[in-house]
Order: structure tokens, then sequence, then C-alpha cells
């Protein structure tokens, strides 16, 4: 283990002093400031009327050298699609995070050091105890000063602490600039092992071997099969969720489908023949788009299991996500297999080409109503957020199920018939239902319940996490709500003192289509600090059009399976004195 | 005041004790017994299997001699309709409140007195401690001693206390015959005097005076305009609510209506002729019927109010009730007067033939996507349960929408048309709509909340009421549980202990279609009373197939007008140790 070495003596134990400008890079910056400034005000203008973002921020640049550049090719994530506005908004914000310092004594060039370090050396500098590394290329970083003076936040920068910055900056493309860089530069404390500069690859024997690279700022539930939720702070910066922190949810190992060969088996009625759709074949129906939040039936599961254990995986408040996505609609398809309304109930069945060890392939069933009505928009999806699918997401094709539960949203689709009974996979049948908290595991019934198809209205906070402290003054407050079946949010309803008092937060984020509110509402309340508090129970709950509300408490939803949890979401904050 | 002789002076401070039948009456009374009874049992059967009513009665006629007649018409309810299922077997069981009787010691003639009474001193007989006085025709009867033997209940007999029995009589037909009249006449105190065997009729100056004749069962909230709702225990006795107890929510006088001449204004689209409609009109489109749940936004609102003030009137958990509607669909109308959906949003704006003074209708609108949506089955009225419309239901056509809050439904409907706005009406634009519990009358922005349209998942207990005591042993809770936009209720959780541990309710009433659950299950549940319970907290909490469920408690849900009152339903009882 080396110890890194302090970059900035003058500035230990005096982190956040500020000094003024001085001496001729004072100077030098003030000019390539003023540059900068232009650049970045009306971008930030525009940040603001979008999201609110306070425009305290004090800008000012270091450097325009453009010397210092990569030694080694980024990595390359697929979905980093920085076209859409929502994310070149905050791209450019979080871009700013490395293109702006606040203080010009941080303005010198870093001694640059040729020490070697592993990646499993970078990694445990993760805390500011042990200090905050982190890799470009073949270089690695000590940017525990930085992180204060992140304009993105310092939470935003230490979701990388202790690995490569490069996933980030797939994301938020701006800060991939040669003054970031050269910021960065001054932070350098040595190299990588040459043995290190290779990515990892996993073992071939293992089923998951071929598992796709995932973004490191997933918080992963389970790794075989993978699943993994957006931290809070990442996943209400943007309205539109970036593909790579999309949440996963796998139930089995990601295939891994040729495009080329890829068929699609759609069966026909009786007396009809099948259809074998190529993705080329897809292309050919009308391409519909449509922008969806999927959210899995455990979110927020972790708040049950602290009430009473129960079988499943620890999802947080982040598995739910939002997308553009484009393919083609269900109902052409269909139609063009000879498909139509029936007068008994039918269900349209889907099932995955992702398999187990015995062959036995996912799958899910919706009612034949609502894949045959052509407002319920249900999508064969080919494209997530103007991309094709990323492989954890369904390469090629996947099911899209607008207000309905994920578990539905078949991936990797392979097969899709009509059949007079809902699917017999398990996951139709077996998981996925909701029970009363009086029913355990020697009682339960999965027949007595329904399947779960829509969701009902749910809402979290964001912002401040759970155990933060927060500022006296103001405090702002950031969540999700939405609400299954096209039903749109009309409302967020927002506590400081545990749900005795309430405000009303501001919705942002696309309006929402009457009956086809298929996607979540992104809210905001900035609140004074009582004065005198010392700590804060946040709490929020949504209201949809229907006007379902949310629950008080989790005890009374409590079921065996952790699903549907939706009571008022709550944090604990302490208040700085 | 006349004081009512006792009738039964051997069963003062006894009324339960049972003695064996003994001497000439009883031995005849053994042989009616048992024509009674294989005319009896089977209809009883079919109550246990149809509604799980005990049957552990104990059946035993008293006489068959039909000489007793009376001697007044009854008052004629145009609702009472006997050939509903639900209705003929629950009639069946209220009829044998009058035909049989426990003990036979109760089986002798009574004797008639001559004394006249005004219908001011009957109403003052209404109470066990006054005595329990009853009207038929012009005879008043001191029943004090039959209400513990009531089959039905002695809660059902209560509800004619102090009244006539005619609209009891003919919301349950099989009372009307001649050994029921028997045993009444054993009851006989005396007569009405002259002027009050005449009905009394209301002054003509009053806007009201016109109004329909109500049943006295309705407990009424408003007398003008008129709005009434019928008692928890006959609530849910049927899954058809009989017309006459339908919960009936006015706004406005009751416009009295020729059928001749009746017209409904059809406002046609733009370069269109409009339609003007007769009864006959509107006969000749295709009868649709469909079975329907409505409820009054304010439903429960007392609870709301028991936590905080609120403005509205004190509906108890009876503005909601279930009829068979039947009529032309409103889709077929607004085709057949050249309307078709739009692409842009559109609404269906109805009016009222109620006014006020100044002439303003009552009105209210819904999304043309769902009135002209054939599967919503939104209906022009004209039948409710197989008669005629009811005047204080919208007599002759009111509209029916399915799964949408009681507002919506205008009666005494009179023109229809098509807009790009919503109704400008004050109940669509001023009211009915729901509230932060923040906001109160200053800081109300009614343009802030979209108007109700489907209603949150809801149910409520019927059976026993809050304060009742019940026996230990075992319990029977019954109530009801509905949702809105055609969402079925999959289940509906019961506690005995505040909501600490929860048991499922059997549900049931018809099954409910998927998507077009348009009306509400019954529910029940028998459980054991927990040993040495002095009192049980009972919570029902529903669950519909969106898996919305009922808030915990009022507080949070609270709003300045007490709409949308769907906490937890909760009932206190005492246990006889």
């Amino acid at each position: 283990m080396v110890l890194a070495p302090p970059l900035c003596p003058q500035s230990s134990g005096a982190r956040r002093v500020k000094q003024p400008p001085s001496g001729p890079r004072g100077r030098r910056t003030g000019s390539a400031t003023m540059l900068l400034h232009r650049a970045v005000i009306p971008c930030l203008r525009q940040a603001c009327r979008l999201q609110s973002v306070p425009s305290r921020l004090c800008i000012r640049a270091c450097s325009t050298n453009d010397s210092l550049q990569p030694q080694c090719p980024s990595l390359a994530f697929s979905g980093a699609n920085s076209s859409t506005r929502g994310w070149r908004v905050m791209g450019t914000l979080l871009g700013l995070g490395a293109v702006l310092a606040y203080h010009d004594h941080r303005c010198r060039a870093a001694e640059k050091s040729s020490r070697i370090y592993t990646r499993e050396e970078v990694k445990s500098h993760s805390s500011l105890e042990t200090r905050i590394w982190v890799t470009l290329g073949c270089e690695v970083f000590d940017v525990t000063e930085f992180v204060d003076l992140h304009p993105g936040g310092p939470s935003k920068l230490m979701l990388a602490a202790g690995g490569p910055l490069e996933p980030f900056w797939a994301l938020y493309a701006v800060h991939d600039q040669a003054h970031v860089r050269e910021i960065l530069a001054q932070y350098k404390v040595g190299e990588l092992s040459s043995e290190d500069k290779a990515p990892s690859t996993l073992k071939t024997s293992d089923p998951y071997a071929d598992d796709p690279v995932r973004h490191p700022a997933l918080k992963v539930n389970s790794q075989r099969p993978f699943n993994a939720e957006p931290p809070p702070e990442l996943l209400t910066e943007n309205y539109i969720t970036p593909n790579p922190i999309f949440f996963t949810r796998n139930h089995l190992p990601v295939p891994n489908l040729e495009p080329e060969t890829y068929r699609l088996h759609v069966v026909g009625p009786p007396g009809c023949q099948s259809l074998s759709l190529s993705l080329d074949d897809l292309y050919q129906f009308p391409k519909h788009e449509v922008t969806v939040t999927l959210q899995c039936a455990g979110n927020r599961r972790s708040e049950m299991t602290q009430f009473k254990e129960v079988k499943g995986l620890e999802w947080n408040a982040g598995a739910i996500s939002t997308a553009r996505w484009a393919g083609a609609r269900l109902c052409d398809v269909l139609a063009k297999a000879g498909h139509q309304l029936r007068e008994t109930e039918a269900h349209v069945c889907f099932e995955g080409l992702d398999s187990d060890p015995t062959g036995t392939a996912y799958g899910a069933s919706i009612p034949l109503a609502r894949a045959m009505d052509p407002e319920a928009e249900v999508l064969l999806a080919y494209e997530m957020n103007g991309q094709p699918l990323p492989r954890d997401h369904g390469f090629p094709v996947r099911v899209v199920v607008p207000g309905v539960v994920g578990a539905r949203h078949v991936k990797w689709l392979g097969k899709v018939s009509v059949e007079p009974e809902e699917s017999y996979s398990h996951w139709q049948r077996r998981d996925y239902k909701g029970f009363s908290p009086s029913v355990d595991w020697d009682t339960v019934d999965f027949d007595s319940a329904p399947s779960i198809q829509e969701l009902p209205v749910q809402s979290a906070i964001t912002e401040p996490k759970d155990g933060e402290t927060v500022q006296s003054g103001e405090v702002t407050i950031k969540g999700y709500a939405w609400s299954g079946g096209g039903r749109a949010v009309v409302r967020v309803d927002v506590s400081l003192d545990g749900g005795l008092t309430w405000q009303v937060a501001e919705l942002n984020g696309e309006e929402q289509r009457p009956r086809k509110a298929w996607a979540w509402r992104l809210w905001q309340l900035q609140a004074p600090v009582p004065a005198g508090k010392k700590e804060l129970n946040i709490v929020c709950k949504a209201v949809d059009d229907s006007y379902n509300v949310q629950p008080d408490s989790v005890a009374p939803i409590w079921n065996l399976r952790g699903v549907l949890s939706n009571a008022w979401h709550r944090v604990h904050v302490r208040v700085t004195p």
C-alpha cells in the first residue's frame, strides 16, 4: 500500500478556507474566467429554469491549458445518450464540477507522481477518512480536496470514490473536456499497475460470466442474477433515467443475442400461421414512442424488512426508473398475426430468451384487452432513450407495458401467444402477488390473489437522505411520484414533522396526459426549517387522479414477499445548529 | 298523551323467558307451524347459501287466521321491487319477523283498543323507555314485546319505531300477509285520529313542497335539499339497494317532470343539428343494463368532521348504494348526434332540469374519452332496479357513469353537449375536488386540483355499529367495499384489535368483471372474540386490483370540503362479559 502524498500541504486542516486570487496565476485565471463565464452562464440559466437549481454558484475557472490528454482510451458506455434535454442540463452542471473551481488558491499545477497502484489500492480510498481516489484511464487521482468544491455536489463525486471516473463522464459527457482534465491533473498521485490497466474478466464457467459490464454507480442488491438500483441522488437528477443507471431487475443470466439471427415467435390464433419476426420485420411496423416509468413490485422492500422479515431482494427506493421507449405496438403485431379482441377474458403470454439450467424461461402475461388497446400503448420495444436496448434491459426486444409492474415487461422477448389463462410461469402465478399481513408461508394460497398488474400510487424522497445532516435555514427536499394504470399524480404532500402538518410540493418533469400518465413526476419542496429544530422527520405522500393515496404505515401492508411497499416515505435528518 | 297499556303483563321483567307450548293454542299452532315450516325452510336455506345467514332460527308460527285485513290502503312506494333475488331472500327473512314467533306464550289474540292517538303521539313512542309504537293503516300498535322476537333482528323493527310500517312492508313485501297481520293485531292499542289518517302535505310556498315522499328509514342529513342515507344495518342487507332506501343526494328541489313532454336536448357538433329526444326516442336506442354502485364524494364525511370541522353534510357511511340501471348508452346517443372521439381532450357536459331560484341548473361533466368508450358503459338511464327512476333519483332520465363519483351522475337530465373544457358548473369547478390538509378557505385554489372523477378504494363496517355491545364467543362483522374506475375489490382485511392483526373477510355479492367492477362487494367475517376481551376496536380496509389500499387515518387526508374520506373504518364495541 502506498500512501498518497498530500497534494495541497497548505490546505491541510483548512479545507474550506477561501483565499483571494493573488500573484501572476490569479491574474491569468481572471481572463480565463471571463471566457468560461460567457460559455457557462446561459447553460446554468437554462438549468435553473428547468430544474430549479440554485444559481448561487461562484463561477471561476482555472486555466484553459489543453496539454494534458488521457493516455488510455475511455471505456465506452452504450447508453450514454447526452442528447436528451434533461441530461444535457444536468451533465452541464456536473461537468462544471471539474471545469470550475471556487478559489484561486487551488489554481496551480499538480505535482505528477509516477507511483504505481493496483485497482484494489485505489478502491480502498473511498472515504474522507482514507481519502478519495479515482482513476481516469491509467492515471490515479486523489480528489479529496475537490469533493466539497464539486458544483454538482459532494455526493455525486463520492459515487465514483475508489473507482474509475469514465462511467460517470460517459453519463455526463460535458466532463470530457480539456479544462476538466487540467483540473484533475492537479490531483494526480500515480498510475495503475500494468496488469490493472486492462479491464478484469469473469470466469467462463460461471453462467453469469457473459453478463454485461455495469455502471459502478449502481447499488447492487444481487450480483447473480444481477439486480441493482441507482443511488437516490442520481435517480431524480434527470426526468429520463440514463440507460447505464436505469434500475436492473434480472431473474436469470443475461442472454447474449445476435441481432442478425434474432427471431420473435408470435403464435397465431387457431387456424392461422404463426409469425417469425426478425428485427427488420419489427422495424416495418409503425414506430411508436412513449415515455414510461418502470417500477419493480419490490421497490422499497427494505422498509418492509425493517418491520418483519420478507423473502426478496433488499431494494431501497431506487427500483424505479423512467425511459423513452420506442418499438412496434403490440396491438399491431398481434393484429398482423390475426388476433383480435375476444368476448371472453384472454391473456397475452410472453416468454423471455433468458432461461435457468433446466431450460425454463422467464415468463409473464397481461390481459388481452390491455394488449389490444392502442391507447394502452403496449410496446415491443427495441429502443431505450434513442439507443438500442442495453443488454441488461432486454436487447434486442422487450415488452413495455405502461402503467404495469415491471415484472410483466418481459426482456429478451422470444415468444408471444394468446391464451385463455394467465401465463403458467412461476413469476405470474407464484410470485408478484399481494397478501394480507396475516398470511405467512404456511398459509399462503397463491391462487387466492390476483397477479399484480397495475401498481398503486407511490412516492419517495431522494434528497436529503436518511441520516444526513441538513443546514438550518432552508431545506430542499426532492423525490419522485408515480401511479399505475396511467393515473396522473395530482399532488405530493410533504411533512417536516412526521406527518402532523403538510406542505404541497412543486411538481416537475413532463406534463402527464390524461389516462396515459405512464411516467413519473419529479417534485421538490423548498421549506424553511422551523427555528430551533434539531431534527426533521421528513415524510412524503402522493395523490393520483383517482385520489388514491399512500397508506400511512408499513405494518398494515406488510406481506410475505415484501411487494407493493408504498407507505409514506420517511427520512430522518439532523439539522446543523 | 295516552299511555299504552302493557299488552303482556306476564312478560314484564321476563321478556326473554321461553316457555314450552301448552293448552289449545299451543296445539293449534303446532299444525300451522308445520305448514309454514314447509313453505319457509327452502327459502331460508337459500338465504343461508346466498347471504350466510345463521340458520339457527327456531321456526314456529302462531296462526293462519286470515280475518284481520287493513282498513286503510297502504302507501305505495314505487321502488318496492321484490323481484330481485337478493331482496326476495331478505324480504322473506324480514317477513318472518312477523310471521314467526319463537314462543307460544305470545300466541294469543290482542285486546283491541279503540283509543284514538295522533301521529305526534305515536312518534313519541320510539324507544324501549317510551315503548315502541307503530302504525299500519289507521291502526296503532305497541310492539315493544315483539321487538326482541323479530327474526330480522330488533334493529330492523326499530327503524319503524314511532311511525308507519307500510314503507318497510313495501320494501319487504312478504310482511303483507294475513298471518303477519294477525300477529300484529295482538298488539293493537288504538287508532289514529281522523285528521291524522290522511298523509300530511307541505306548504306550497316552499320550493321543496313538491318533493316526493321519502322512506322513513332514511337518515336525513338535510331536508332542503333532501339528502339522506340508509341506516347501515339495511345498507348491506341486500347486494342491490332497494330504491326507496337508496341514498339520496339532491342539490336543489326535485323537479316534477311529465314523461310525455320530457325532452333531452343533445347538442350536435358544429355544422350538425341538435337532437331533441323524447323518452320514446331514448327507448329506441339499444337498452343497456349494468349494475353500478354510486357513492357521494362526501360519504363518511362525519369522520373527517370529528378530526376538524369541514363544510358539508354530515354523511355517515351510507352515502353509497348499488342498483341495476338500464337505459341508452351515452356513446350511442352521442354518435347519433354526430359526435366522435377527438384528438384533443374534450368533455361531455350535462345539465339537470333542477335549478335554483336564479335559474341556474345543476351541472357536471366527464371526459369525452370515457363517454365515447362503449366499455365504460356510461348510461342515460331511465330504469333503476326494473322500475322507472324514482323522482329522487332523476325521473325520467339521469346519467350513470360507472366507477365515477356520484356528482357526475346528473339527474333530471335536460341537456348534453360536448365542449373543449369541463363544465363551468359550480359543482364541477368549485366543489368536489380534493386538497391537502394544509389548505384552508383562505388559501384554497380550486383551479389547482382536478375535479373528482374516479374515486379511491373504499370500505366500511355496517355491522356491528359503533358503541354496540356484542356477545362474547363469536362476532359477525359485515360491510361493503368498492373502488372507482372499474377496479375490482380483491381483499378486505378486518382487525379486532385496532389494526395490529388482521383477518381476511369473505367477499359476497356478484362476481366483478375485469376492468368493469362497477359495483361493490359485500363482505363478512365471523371471528372468535378473544377470551377476556371487554371491548373490540374493529377496523376494516380494502384492497383493489391495482393494489391500492385505504390510508390508516383520517387526519392526513382531511380536506376543507370533507370529501374522499376513505381511511380505515373503525367501530368500537363492548363485549358482554
